[in-house]
């Protein structure tokens, strides 16, 4: 992963996909009016179908993920960090870089506000912003050497117990050696952009977003040495869940798919071939986002 | 909670109740050698009739924990920590004090092994021993003001997110004082008893077993200054959870019995009334159990 | 420890004691706002000699903290935490009760803010408040049977690793049982008080003020599973410092008093046989000051 | 950092240097045995000249580390972590290959018993073993531009308050940027290699030896999130301390070299040019290591 670095040549985006938060009616406005502020740029917009539900009466041409990926250059995200997670999914393999608008309540990943949104795209579209990439990593349960399920994940993929009270049991190898048997309620695999969501929870640590590995965080480890281990993205990580265990076990990628196990069968992590294309203003700082988002300037 | 105080006056234990590991085999030569011994001792023998189905032919007066619980003034419990706190909550009401033996791995509870029980029961039976008294929690999930289910607990009340991936939202108050709202996977709430159980895997602090309080820890909490509090026993805790979170929480009691939330139901925990009875050997040294449970020894 | 009551009777303080941050200027005019304040009420007013420094030209009777404590009703302590702590540790044996007036900055125990202070204080005087009982801590080194140096501490008593990069190893012992040879940066022995302090910067837990325990917080342990341990307040607590590392350690108390140690030396700590009185107003509410202490209400 | 790569072709070490365990005379069975092996298998033994006072009448040809560095191609360290920790850091300039023998108890680094010393010799000599690089940082003290003082550091490079019992300010810049002004015990700053050390007992996470990072671990941090964050190996980190604290404050490199500071001085922390090549058996195996040194497999 390379540092951020500002992109010199004047870049000229010619059509943008739109993607609002699923379900947020909310959004809607802001759509509007970026839709809005593209047209009047003469940007070609392509809407999100999931999203069009949300703008009755909106005039645009709406169209599928796959539609956006092969038709723009420039998707832009409105709502949460889910949302983004979401669109970063469905476009990595298109290499389109991603461009995220809060509503209100700074992201991690959705770090411009709506109120200046027409402001920082001035910027944007006259080629002054960075552009950072981002590691993927995708998951795949197999079962006597045939992939049963399988995920990309942004934020980080995670072993849960699951409708069961008991912590559950598994083995974790990477690159082929053993590394322990853990006993505890679960194990989150996150990439360095999922260092400040759940693995922050579980006592993980953070990641510099370009850092090109991955963090390994036990969920309540049962042994109290068990703590994080961080490696490199490459890694194949593979866990293997008790029998008595995997009834009550399941995967999860960014809290949002869900992959069930069955008895015998693994889970294997690795790092996806296709990074994500985050563009951030010119003027974007990562750690005065963790100063803002953790609350660090204020002492106690 | 007095401190563990030696008995002085020769204790004459006439009638043991034996309570075995349930769905154990293994535990079957150790009640029969056990059996033998306090017939021997001209001891009478009540065998727990859930016990019964590990001895056929056992040739020994069988009961239910309420007449162990009426008829018995001492149970043995033979197995592991999970047995000791089963038989707690069923026989806590009738002030009968418990022994715990184990079946080859030391417990927190169980802390006499089996290979020693006939030397270490000689010398108990003889009156030389420590009693300690424990708290309990007693946990109610209350709507509209009525108890819909209601356990003990020896170890923890916990509620946990259940069948979800996503962290669940709830109000804690304690003695009627709003204490926070939560974004997390749940919390604990622990006796002395249960602060070196699932507590210490989420970070809770270890209580002494004679402390008159109670711990509420946090799992995985989404603000990392929502640290463990300790406060006294006797209070009242009411934990209330969303109503868009009821839906994927439940309570379990020393993840045992599980009792489930509807919307608009509260959960309340206070202390039990009465204390359970653990029998020590008299040489017992709680820090000793610590440092061989915990492998304080150890160092790295 | 009883929970906070509100008083009933008409309190007629009649003379107190004022107390102001050591070597702050600033906090000149509150002093200065409030003499004349309690002057019009017809409250005798005595200006802590050591505080009188900060006024000069101030014209109001002068005395040491014993004069203060024999001749006043009330003391009110103008400063940071760190001013009450001091005044607390000065006072206590008088049984005097404590009010603590804040410069600016809310603290765990000086909660009423300087603009506000006349309003409570109107309140205060007719009666309106509560009042709390809080535990201190004594400390004493101990060589040859003999105590080389004592004092107490509010918040707490910490072993400290001094003038070094590595590691000290002290046994401690609590009611003479043997816990634990522990190797770390140190130990820190809180009350219920302190836990809120340096305690919390260790990993150690939350206890409520009126809670009759003091914790065990081990300063980043080798062994990963030395965990805080919470004991009843009334516990003899010795630490014996190895003969390697006593030249490397030190006892400080509140971080405000320092205690050289010497080889073979040991130090005891236990229950101050008096408490501090702390008045606060009748509105007081400890959860809510812990989460604006802690920013509990912000989530990331 | 590449992964440990099992060497083909055929080794020939001519020329070894030993260096022991400053000060131990325990070293010296080992050492003769090993310059035995040695000079039987005809490789040229060249003692450290720190380490022949432990050998009366050793009768072998000693030498400064720069003299080892430049005339062996292997050197054999019979020590703790610790010994091979001060060796690793006198002769990284010269490239040379490190193995470590331990005197009974298993470091991360010294990973050969002396009791199978001569076994695993056998082996590696004939070729068969791993070679690890790994990193090292530098640290210089810098003062109106200049350096005032610097040292290597293999494990860590640490801020301490020192001296004194209250906590320390200090701003923390990675490349040029803004990080966070702590308030905290101090700051380690952590080699993978250190991420096992002093690190682990201050929350960090464990990073793998072959990854390209460096971890920043706050000391009992006053805002608790402020966590562990992992950076590029490559990252230049400068660390200023407030004047006020400056006095207070002292650098220490592997907890062996110890850097003062002055007020207005910053500490510059980067990657050094040069790694540590350190040799292992050919079955050494990572997680082996650290599962036997967290005592993983021991659950409670």
């Amino acid at each position: 992963m390379s540092p951020p670095a500002k992109s010199k040549s004047i870049q000229a985006f010619k059509s943008a996909g739109l993607i609002g938060k699923y379900g947020d009616p909310g959004a809607g406005g802001t759509l509007r009016e970026l839709s809005g502020y593209l047209r009047q740029r003469r940007i070609e917009v392509l809407l999100d179908e999931g999203t069009a539900q949300l703008l009755p009466g909106h005039g645009l041409e709406t169209g599928s993920r796959d539609e956006i990926g092969r038709r723009c250059d420039l998707v832009i995200v409105i709502g949460g960090d889910g949302t983004l997670l979401n669109a970063a999914r469905s476009l990595v393999s298109f290499g389109i870089p991603l461009l995220g608008v809060n509503l209100g309540r700074l992201g991690f990943l959705v770090d411009i506000s709506s109120q200046e949104m027409t402001q920082r795209l001035d910027d944007i579209l006259a080629g002054h912003y960075l552009e950072e990439k981002r590691l993927l990593l995708h998951a795949s349960v197999e079962r006597d050497g045939e992939v049963t399920s399988a995920s990309d994940a942004f934020n980080d993929v995670v072993l849960h117990k699951w409708d069961a009270a008991r912590m559950i049991e598994f083995d974790v190898h990477i690159n082929g050696r053993f590394v322990n048997t853990y006993r505890s309620d679960g194990m989150i695999v996150s990439t360095p952009t999922g260092s400040t969501a759940y693995a922050l929870s579980s006592n993980g640590p953070i990641l510099h977003p370009t850092l090109d590995a991955v963090a390994l965080v036990p969920i309540c480890p049962h042994t109290m040495s068990n703590r994080p281990i961080v490696v490199e993205s490459g890694s194949r990580i593979e866990i293997k869940v008790d029998e008595a265990s995997a009834k009550n076990a399941r995967i999860t990628c960014d809290g949002q798919i869900s992959l069930s196990l069955t008895p015998g069968a693994r889970v294997v992590v690795g790092k996806k071939d296709q990074c994500v294309r985050l563009i951030h203003p010119a003027n974007y700082d990562y750690y005065q986002m963790l100063r803002a988002k953790l609350h660090w300037g204020e002492n106690f």
